[in-house]
């Protein structure tokens, strides 16, 4: 159980749902240990945060626990995005803790968000990896066919089909130097999903992470990125953590969940307001 | 490389094929760096050996490096098989290794032998694990559509099912505590194929393996069966071996590999009989 | 959640409790992570076990999570006792999950057995430990206030005192070398508590442990022992296992948990008879 | 030893003493391991520091070894304390090696400074923890009961409690983005005693601690703290470095006890004045 | 092989070979893993650079394996400096891969440049260590024999000696504070050597190296000064990295070396000038 | 400090002095940290030992500390030599802790026993090993110099040289199958050098080593070998420790270090009689 979710899974504002997705890794696998890693790192934060005043364990954070993965990815995010899909019917923010990539697709075909932002050294905008279209190196473009613009923080790589598509006009690409200048600018008109790739944090701050990529994010730059997005937010991940450090990635990652939680929390009394886009159908 | 294979790829006699395929591990991945760290582990060890009064450099070992994996299981085999084959017309043996346990079907298919004969904590005869007959945990059952018989040296544990296939006449289960015994009565009446699941260990022995299973062989039950078996071998593979040790699994996999030269290059001056059921279509 | 652990705590017949009390260890602490870990690398374990033809997922085990711990050793015993209790009164047996040795205290007043069975390299039976008579060692002696008599099996170190102590009549001390003969002789007369010190086992089965101690058990006398006690257990738990190795220490720790389950629903078909002497005051 | 101590203990103008106290950490221990961990990771530093024209081996630094703990902290800081004192009465400054940060107070308390310097990312403000008033995250406050001020530098997290008494007139609270300017002003007019808990640094820069805060301080920043206030000082520890990272929190730790000594020992070609505070009783 | 080096040695513009000599590291050893794990570590890096608008596979890089280390280091750089000789009067441009740093020597007699630029925390200007001229804490000395000038950047720490040497004309010293404004003012009139020895980095960004020297560059800063150099450069080598972390030295080893062949390569269409200086002789 | 050496040098009977030779380990380094490994990891061991009814505290050990390694080997044996010659004219058994099996040279040099006991899985009979004769693979065949005869206990592999060289009548192998049965037969007419390679034990049982070796001896039988030949002994040594393990290979090193005080002492209430080979010249 992630520390501090004292909320009932019926009366929750926020769901932390873990996603052992480890199948498409192309280097170190053993993001399938991330969600446990993730509830084990965060053990030690204090319930109270000083910058908004509030107790994590009194925002309503409800932990559902692991939807047991396996190989075939594509029927996994099927069945999660139905998982999540209740979360998002019963007024919850779904917390997704991945797990590769991939499963960032299974949140937002929940929340069916307009914007999709997205920490992370890659662009994922593939449309396939080896023959796999639900590659982790995919994630964004699949992403794509669900909302109508995708934010990548911190990418620093990608093949040349990935920047291409990334010129058009869906998609805005922020390298790392530029990350405190586009949060300064940061303004929604629509609903947004976040997605925290760990490894767009520099390998120094996020070692455990199957695709170290170096030259990336400090670990303020991502909180601040998390703070700035969340309120505008409808759905939230971290995802690519492994347990191949010793412990840092996945201090990060909880870390950076309850900076999303107090930040959305903070900005709005009530439920987030999804734009009506993600009503039960008959609702 | 492996340390000591000397040989040209075409005029070996003996030939390492790394299968780096890390898709249905159900637990702890990461077999996919297996065949390196076998090859990084064996490199301590002698060049000679005293018991049979031999050089590995002098056995006509050749390393014809990895064949890279990709996700889809099944597309692999085929094409690993083919490679294996290969190997096999060429006159030579094929020295696998994994990689998860199901590559061993590949170096079936391509030695074809009579007897399948593995080191194995687990039964591997389900038809299907969540829905994949390609698992690790079916190899042995997809084993027996290609081979007469199958005998599962270390075996403790499976499921009903397994064990009721593991009753029928084509499969021997060879507890661990029986294991000195069938050594003593071993005879192969055609060619075997001889695999190591290093899962056979005790995790003692091999902690660097996806599934420990506790109870296990020591080291020099697997060693003696790798020197009784070698000889009646057209095949071999060291499987199941990760990174998740301190070397233990590699360095112990590395050394039943050259055990299996050994012995094998001991008991024959020529190539192995394969009984002409690998020949190639049209020799 | 200890995997297969399907039942729901009221109607169990065998309830896992986590208690990750980590306070007084001498030298390598870490056990407070022992359930977790252990929890974890049981998960490749299969459901059903061949020699009992059992479930595993039938055979009513519920996991009732951990009582988190503090640094008062005396308190929380006290408090996690009245947990056992209430466990043992609603007619199921505890299996404990350390966590220290001196847990084993408690799951010994809960179920008020006559013997104490205990695998440990150590005899544990100190007064007191750098002026603490809660340190883990000194529990058997602790426990030796509340039981008849009380077997260290695989005992090999302690000092004077204890070795005196241990002459004692309610004492018998088993060292490794007769641990066969010892079980081939077993026989109870009276419900047994039967805690298994992983530091027991030799440093090459459990090196995850706070003092490790060379010349131990074996991991199938390990399992011998577990089998042999279990059918006349009362009371069961697996202690001072940590994080400090590759995963040895906690796949042999909960895999002694099943196959002690095992065993002791194969012995029984209904609860165990604890020969009244851990009745609901008022029953 | 600490390389380079090379002077005697009754000559010395510096000592270091290892107090290996882990009994309080909340999440993850092994800082027991902390003194022996620093003098090994500050093994390649040079002795000769160019900022400064000093030799490390001239200074006068003696390593008195360990003052053994055990599980009663309170005595343990009233031993410790004493041993502490004696240096003091030798004119010398004690280099306090940790050990959780509770150690901290048995400097205080020997060398009677005016103000605590502490670098840190909690408060360490609370009254118990756990019902213990000694635990390592009440420190602080039990050494506001001995000096007149305090100001923790780098501090980003506590309990509502905690940042109540923090806004009291003999509490500072100098933020992770304040340092720098913190620094720039920084004016010593009392003998000061500095801390180091090293989970002040970011967890990128020193994974191997208790407890992880992300968002902390550079490494840098770390130094250049110490070098501000060494001059200041009667007193220095570092604490809360543990053994579960490759080095990197013990290798700043032995560092900043260099830096520490280097700018201590430049400032002032004497004993530090301790303002007649901590003067032996009847000199 | 390095990912990537698709080219064959012969018709290379860029060899890789691996000098795995690890014979006098003073504090923790293990950079004879250096070539391998640094291979190891760049699998997942993109084979386009989007900067340059370069693939990696079609710059012409080949990877040439290791050069056996032994334990005499004079004589093993002399055989070491024939092979990159030889890769030199073929036109290619030598990519060393350490290793201790002593290997670089090699690269520089091979290489011929007119100016040593060097990332290290170390001058590396002694004269010998304990009794060792071929120590890699005298590499930077013994380089001044064969080249003009020596720049050390990101430098911290050495003997008095070594800051004397460091004052003469032919030396530069770039404390990490002023590696900003030495990239911006760089130029070179003649042929430069590179090489990186990763402690030159902060220890939080590369904790795997045999001395730790904290209060170093940052990934970024080492990127910087690579793509600068690059240009000007006949020879480039990462040495120092070991398998004492997890993989986050070896991963910012691997990706300088393809940050230098990216720029290297944008800067110029065809081979290197050396200016003459390494001509075969009889050319 | 090994955990009770409590003597004063010049009173010992047993004086324990590191040795962190660590040049010519062909595979995998770190033996450097060997003697402070085993210190560490015999911190848990009782002082009390039952069978013998003695203290280790009582018996007379010292710790003289580490004699500081550098690259040259000859020389640095030299030095060795001269201090464990200091220790045996003072009438006390130097106890040695490896570093590299080299270090052996110097005890049997400054012991001048006749025989030379050696637990180890190589021969180490070279003359040389890549052109160094004082490399650790050359060991015995150094040892052969200085004493009438040597025993390899558990020796399972060498080169044909080494086998050869074993022949001869002042060589005996005793491989591992067969030291039961050798134990039994063992008997000294002179004093005995007893020296415990710790790659003699399988890698289960001590994995942190530089070259690993299968099939190797089991940590009872290596107890047992030293238990017998103690008694016989006139010094004694551990080598081959590294730190690449969790702490296995350095419990058993320093459990025998016990083993082998307490059986010495118990058989013999005087120093040992050196048979009057290594006295001071002029007494
Ligand atoms: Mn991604
Ligand atoms: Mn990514
Ligand atoms: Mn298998
Ligand atoms: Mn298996
Ligand atoms: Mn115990
Ligand atoms: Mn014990
Ligand atoms: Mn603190
Ligand atoms: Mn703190
Ligand atoms: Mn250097
Ligand atoms: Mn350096
Ligand atoms: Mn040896
Ligand atoms: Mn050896």
């Amino acid at each position: 159980m992630f520390p501090g979710t004292t909320a009932e899974r019926d009366a929750a504002d926020y769901v932390v749902v873990g996603a052992p997705l480890d199948v498409s890794t192309t280097f170190q696998p053993g993001t399938r240990f991330g969600p446990d890693e993730i509830r084990k790192f965060a053990e030690p934060y204090d319930d109270y945060d000083h910058r908004t005043d509030q107790f994590f364990t009194e925002l309503g954070v409800a932990d559902a626990g692991d939807v047991r993965a396996w190989d075939d990815a594509e029927a996994y995010l099927t069945f999660l995005s139905g998982t999540l899909r209740d979360v998002v019917w019963d007024d919850a923010v779904p917390l997704l803790l991945g797990g590769e990539h991939t499963v960032s697709y299974a949140g937002v075909e929940a929340t069916d968000p307009k914007t999709f932002v997205c920490l992370d050294a890659h662009l994922d905008l593939r449309t396939e990896y080896d023959g796999n279209e639900w590659s982790h190196a995919c994630v964004t473009r699949r992403v794509l066919d669900v909302v109508d613009e995708a934010v990548v923080v911190g990418a620093r790589t990608g093949s040349p089909e990935e920047w291409e598509r990334a010129e058009e006009e869906d998609v805005t690409v922020v390298p790392p130097e530029s990350v405190r200048e586009w949060l300064a600018g940061f303004d929604s008109d629509g609903p947004v999903y976040l997605s925290v790739d760990i490894d767009g944090a520099d390998p120094s701050v996020a070692p455990g992470t199957g695709t170290m990529e170096p030259f990336g994010l400090s670990s303020t730059q991502m909180r601040d990125a998390v703070r700035a997005v969340a309120p505008a937010c409808v759905g939230f991940d971290v995802v690519e953590v492994n347990d191949r450090d010793d412990g840092q990635a996945a201090a990060l990652g909880g870390k950076l969940l309850r900076e999303f939680v107090y930040a959305h929390a903070a900005s709005s009394g009530s439920a987030p307001d999804d734009g009506g886009r993600a009503d039960r159908p008959g609702d």
